[in-house]
């Protein structure tokens, strides 16, 4: 039988600045990437997010983003590799306390925003990353986008790793997401973005911007949380799946 | 044959500010509490401050506070259980990754600053820290002000606890602190202060500021790490233990 | 003719997390209370708040809090007469410069959440805050809790001062705001908070939550900027006061 | 008569935290850059060191910096130029305040660090700056790298600028600062530093690294106020300007 993981952030609230949908979310995503106190979230917000995973019966990943709050860790900033192994090291076991406290671990990591981006291209980096998972918990899943230097590092630290893809980002010829300031790079028709989803699942291919068939490994599809039609969305692409037979399930389920 | 802990804190550098003597100190002493990144250090501290522990065999503790870097964590703040429990349970956390990393696991929790003086007196403050640190990890020593609401607080959650005395602190008759407004509360001389520790341990009691003889515990002395003389009398009263036959063991071998 | 201010807390925003309804608020307001970067706000949430409070003509005041953001200084904190002077003058300076590079100057100053309620009974910390405020402009307008020692002390520091009153709460025989928790604390419905108003500008007076009629100043109205039907509320009490002939001025206009 | 200023970071301590000699520097230079609570400082700290500077008689210029006190505002960062522009204008504001208070005004401004780097050579970036500053207020001096991007924004906003050298640095022939990391960047004995600066002000040229006379304008010296001899250094410059016959004159009296 298919398989895929949906998975979506959470927990981005901070104090009394509420963001996303979590509790509505919850119900259609398999994996959550929790902030951990660094681009969003503290620690009130780390509890309750964790009760509501628990409860939903959703698997608990770490979303360590860069320090920097008031940019939402989406500012790409110059940090060594110790200070991002440091930094990743800090946050997955900031949120692990909560997991555990509810007698539960940490499923899988996801770096955030620029963190993200920075380490899919700087091995250097991306290795930094992948040593802090390894050494924190060997059982991790690191989820990143595909064919990125994250993934070749978590790889080489002998992490399972998973590849995840956008329903909404077109992609270029070479199986890399087609920068959004390009025109047609976001997929804009909820139906469209879903099709295209099946066909990478079921296929294993996405048709590229240039109208081209090429080869995609899907192991989890990225859910945006914010927006305001991010719950509907989810919602539908959790329905489709189903309706096509394709069972949705953790990152510890499938690699 | 008498046993003591030595505990002083440690790692609360911050970013390019420098504080404290920790590798000087780290050789006297067998229990360091380390800052979390709240009242004082960030991510690289913490990695550097554990390395330092793991190298000279002291025992790695926690010493959560209050998110007041600016403050250091010594001004009260009026946060309600809940909050305090989340702050313990995010500290506990983060710190504990650093020594996972390592091999290593934490021994001990002992809060800080203004969170420690405020628990030692509010008992639901107290529980709420307390039960943070049981659901953290069960086996770790709560070490606290000796007869505090702490101490009560960490006995109901089943956590095994230790008791500190203060090496330059005059006691009353009740076995409190004295407050350090008052005349006489420090104990100025090095001297003096080592043999009423001496005495603290051998004779299990202490000569209060109205020169009554009272019992009290001294699982733990505190050592404070700043000030001009601190390495000097650490390693004086370090050497003053050792002669009068007493062992100096860290908080898991003691309790 | 009768005068009065309607003023409400804006600019508390804070990077991607947006709070508050400034833009629809504005219309119905004539002096912004805007926060300053500590419990709220950062440079770039001013800077647009403080060009739409130029645009919409309404008076720009300091919103001065605790630098406490997690806890949107809501959280009272023990901090000393100086350290809330130095909070105060710098906060104050920050506002002022993005008022100041629009040729702009502050109005007034109206201290926020834990600050305004812990000045409004510590003289001493009270003082402090006036005489940050009285040497940074001292024809700046002090906004504050009738009767509070906040105002006491702007008046001993020969600040203009004005008084607010609040539509939604009710009122001690003493003339001070019922506690929230007691039953009847708050006027739930919106027109019996409208009449109140009126009976306060035009006759001086309110009705005690005992039934008494007690005198009161009433120079300005907070009006709450959060919760769902703020901006529902403000036009009405703005369509009311303009329907029974009192002018909204803002404070220089007023005292 | 030869005049020139002589400027150092100065303010730098935080909280707890303390750095650099700022007592001991004051009274050898003209000119003191002063944090303004991005990268360093915090409220107490600009008002003592406000204080100091008043009666030191050092003209006080701000040190504005990048959101990063973990960082020191030494990790360079991608922020817009619009972040940029409001990031400088309140720090502008908030250390002007503390000089308000003292009836005093602000000199100069300087950036710091990595936001002084970057504005060096992006010049939009460094327009963004320059409109900040000369929006606050166009009397202010800009102080920043000879021939970088920074001085041709400020001087198209009308602003004064001075030039600053490095007593510490050797120069490419193109008149840049050697990178660091090369061999030969730093000039380590203090005497060929002094003459080299003395070089500077009555020839109008440094030599290079590759032995070359270059032209070079040295309105001000920049003194690092870290380092074990940095007091010292500051001392021997100070004499030794004097013994030439060269006035130390703050920036306004300088351009």
């Amino acid at each position: 039988m298919l398989k895929v993981d949906l998975n979506a952030d959470m927990g981005e609230s901070f104090g009394a600045y509420q963001i996303g949908s979590d509790q509505a979310l919850a119900q259609y995503i398999s994996s959550a990437n929790v902030a951990c106190g660094f681009h969003a979230a503290d620690p009130n917000v780390m509890a309750k997010t964790v009760d509501l995973l628990v409860k939903e019966e959703v698997a608990i990943g770490a979303h360590p983003g860069l320090n920097d709050l008031m940019g939402f860790g989406r500012r790409p900033m110059s940090i060594t590799p110790t200070e991002a192994k440091n930094d990743v090291l800090y946050q997955l076991g900031a949120l692990s306390a909560f997991a555990k406290a509810k007698g539960k671990t940490l499923h899988h990591v996801k770096p955030h925003g620029a963190l993200y981006n920075m380490a899919a291209q700087d091995a250097e980096l991306a290795m930094a990353i992948a040593e802090a998972v390894a050494s924190f918990d060997a059982n991790l899943v690191f989820l990143g986008l595909s064919g990125s230097e994250m993934l070749k590092a978590a790889k080489a630290c002998g992490l399972k790793v998973a590849s995840e893809v956008f329903a909404d980002r077109a992609y270029t010829d070479e199986g890399l997401l087609v920068n959004r300031k390009l025109p047609g790079a976001m997929i804009e028709d909820p139906d469209d973005a879903i099709n295209r989803v099946i066909q990478m699942i079921k296929e294993g291919t996405v048709t590229s911007i240039n109208g081209n068939v090429i080869p995609i490994e899907a192991d989890s599809i990225c859910i945006h949380g914010d927006g305001p039609n991010a719950v509907t969305f989810a919602k539908q692409i959790h329905q489709r799946l189903i309706a096509e037979g394709i069972q949705i399930v953790s990152l510890q389920n499938l690699i």
